[in-house]
């Protein structure tokens, strides 16, 4: 049976990288839809990623796993390994603002991303109409300073009881601990209402207006520990026209929002994105 | 004979400004060509341009200026005007990079800025076979620590001896004592390559690079005392290539760097832009 | 009671057009919150958009538009008049592609559009859970060679039996014939797949793609007796990536198609755009 | 001697391409600096870019093409091999607009392109003041519907003794009959000023203004013999304002010409386009 999967490699640059990932698939008779890569020259590293379809009748995942660690070894690699036929389980976390789960609902129902959507989790209860009507589980999980703490063991531990895979955190207003935080490395992504490194913390379109900046823009992001500080995924901006009000910016900016959200979404499900030295590399 | 001018307005927002300004220009029989307003509502200000065309055989400039007086005190209106025939006098600053300052120069010898160009500045010598192509005046002063005050002293002189009007920092690797930018209040713009306020102070191509910004900006501004900080007149935004290296930001950036500064250029000497609050008005 | 309203005038320029209006304002000790005027030099013709703040317990709408009628008659104005608390009927036509319905229906439900929602009508039923979910009246109204004309005419019945507004083809996949589009002028807002005039008629994606075109765009417009000819509102476009096939740009296509209708739709509920010659001015 | 060569491939996709390749270049000592691929997956083909550095003291090019020509035999490739060490000879032609050229020749001055400039060629005179001041030589070449046939001629017959490799047309405003297009196949690189395939032909800006589009654009492509129809290299387009004249964007136009001519130059030289299907793959 053919079946897709893509490889995800970082490793220190040398010669014959590309010979020896190229020649083992040859070997398995894999046959290569795509590649790409990249490399940081001034920190000598090296980046791939190849899709390619394998035949699991003569070379089965944990066939392919078993011929390619000795290589990994050699040079050194972090690799993953990903075959699309498993479909991968994401939470949507949000509050009242709900631009961003409504395109991304609609998204994954034309078939934009290849996901199972798990869960919405939401402070609020404004969520809970369109995560019936998409036909997702809806959590009210409401948010205090005195319940935080352990309403984050909650929800950890329902994300790992549905094994979830990514957690989106689209226009969520709450700051996630260091212990979520870690508990899902590179597995959170946020979207942030400016042009990171502009405009951190808190109400970034009203400061925006007060510096009069002439392009308002949205970032999307993994979460680290370090709030708005995470590798940068995906940027956009728009241009502020003179007559916008505070409230025009805001309302132009919910576009940027839900395009950069929905893009990292996309790639990440599609295991384009590699994270290193605090930055991402995107193979779109 | 029909000469163009142009009139700027800022005051508080309230009713009949329109009416005023539109009935005396009836009065004195003057054309209006184009016009603009814009409101702060927050603030409760009002701002307008008018372009109009008036026969000064009837009416010349003291004789408007004697006639907007009174409406302008009853306004409480801080306002311009600007006679199309008299053309403004420009001394560009430069360092050694010098594709803002050839961008500059062949625009303004294709018609493109309605302004004479009294003197092109610089601390290097590079810039001089440009000048003298273009049959500018250059003035090489070179700058160290210990004669800074002096020199700019001289600058001062020279720039006021020649009547300029707009002092253009066309990557200027100087940073200019309040004593300079006080003698030029919104008379100087300078270009930052990077999407102000993000990567303020030096290298900000560096700071974008390792920051893993996914787009790279340039800002046109006022200089101010503070630096960076003064009011934003342009910005643009190239996207950032996966391969880009900081060489290929360096590269792209540079063609941002043109258009935001040449666009100021152009409407600052079109009387297109109006200051407030640490913000501009562009009428474009 | 102060009511807001919006003024649009189109009329050939001449002195004392603004000087005219801004006093009859005045007299009527209206409010302006915010005009903007435009010229279209060559032809000789001025636009005028004012919006403005009216007592109607002293000046009325039938009132202000006895008052305004000599004034309009004098400068050979057209002109139209809209109070802000008439909320206008919008009816969207769809068909299979769902993308821009339900990007309308939330930014509908969010207050981005000021209006009622009276009802969508399609040619197929995949839409009718959107409808219910967000409570608009759907009408299922299939449509062959054979019964074009007949449902046309019930369709235009039902939109004037609803006092519809304005008609949005939400890529709805039916050619109007003129009959209907006649019936509706400047009242029928379509989008299309393509950066106009290039790729005009049927799957511009697929032209655009076997041209190699390095930007894809779309295109919102009014709807006029000639396909793809009518007055275009807005446009934009996004960046073909080397490796997109023609599925990504369809992709990317759909996030373009609901920008450019829903920025058109916004537009035309604010009273913000002014046909002439066959194009738009739109006052942003 | 380490030097750096390109190696651009064409070919039906299959099995083993890539492992081929590698395999190759690893036993021959090379240092992939940088590879890239793209599939056109309809079409069946596999395109291929690789930088590497190659030490010519133990395989100079003769041999590496040696080595290379039975590989490229058994896998049907079209391919191409560039040392960097050979600079390439650039013509560039231009009429009365030299907004293209003066860009072009500040940019070749600061290291922008690895090229030789050979020669100005000009239908007019007022280009020969640049051609001096950047040391370039000048071909004043007036061409008459009389005459065209024999300057052209001439013009072919210079560009060979020249040993030119790529004829830029920036804003040359005469049309290349098929002798001389076919006499340079995918050397020659246009620049027209309107997103195409929209508003091909003359006067483009005067079309769009007509048109009333919101967006005006610029494109490079490659010469064939059909005009505008040539693979498209690179567009870009920038927003009309409301209150833009037709002078206005043809201002705003000259810049979009500047960028999507010197991309398409920058990257041609750089051996990054492959063309197929009368398009451009461009790897950036």
């Amino acid at each position: 049976m053919l079946k897709t999967a893509t490889l995800l490699i970082d490793c220190p640059d040398r010669k014959g990288i590309v010979a020896a990932i190229a020649n083992l698939l040859l070997q398995l008779d894999a046959n290569i839809l795509h590649a790409d890569q990249h490399q940081d020259i001034e920190l000598g590293l090296f980046f791939m990623r190849v899709e390619f379809a394998l035949d699991t009748a003569t070379c089965d995942e944990a066939a392919f796993r078993a011929r390619f660690a000795p290589l990994a070894t050699e040079f050194r690699m972090d690799w993953r390994l990903h075959f699309a036929d498993h479909k991968q389980n994401v939470a949507i976390f949000v509050s009242g603002y709900l631009h961003c789960l409504a395109d991304l609902l609609h998204r994954q129902q034309t078939g934009e991303f290849a996901c199972n959507l798990s869960m919405i989790v939401s402070n609020h209860t404004s969520a809970q109409p369109l995560a019936e009507f998409y036909k997702v589980p809806f959590y009210h999980m409401p948010v205090t300073a005195a319940t935080k703490d352990e309403v984050e063991d909650r929800q950890i531990e329902l994300l790992r009881a549905n094994h979830v895979d990514l957690v989106v955190l689209a226009r969520y207003m709450q700051v996630l601990s260091p212990k979520f935080v870690d508990a899902f490395p590179q597995q959170i992504i946020n979207v942030h209402h400016s042009f990171l490194p502009a405009f951190t913390g808190a109400r970034p379109y009203h400061a925006a207006f007060a510096r009069g900046v002439k392009l308002i823009g949205a970032t999307s992001h993994y979460v680290t520990a370090d709030l708005d500080e995470g590798p940068i995924i995906e940027q956009d901006v728009v241009r502020v026209a003179q007559n916008d009000q505070l409230a025009g910016l805001v309302e132009k900016g919910r576009d940027l929002e839900r395009l950069v959200l929905s893009r990292a979404v996309r790639w990440h499900l599609g295991h384009r994105i590699l994270c290193y030295a605090n930055k991402t590399v995107v193979f779109t």
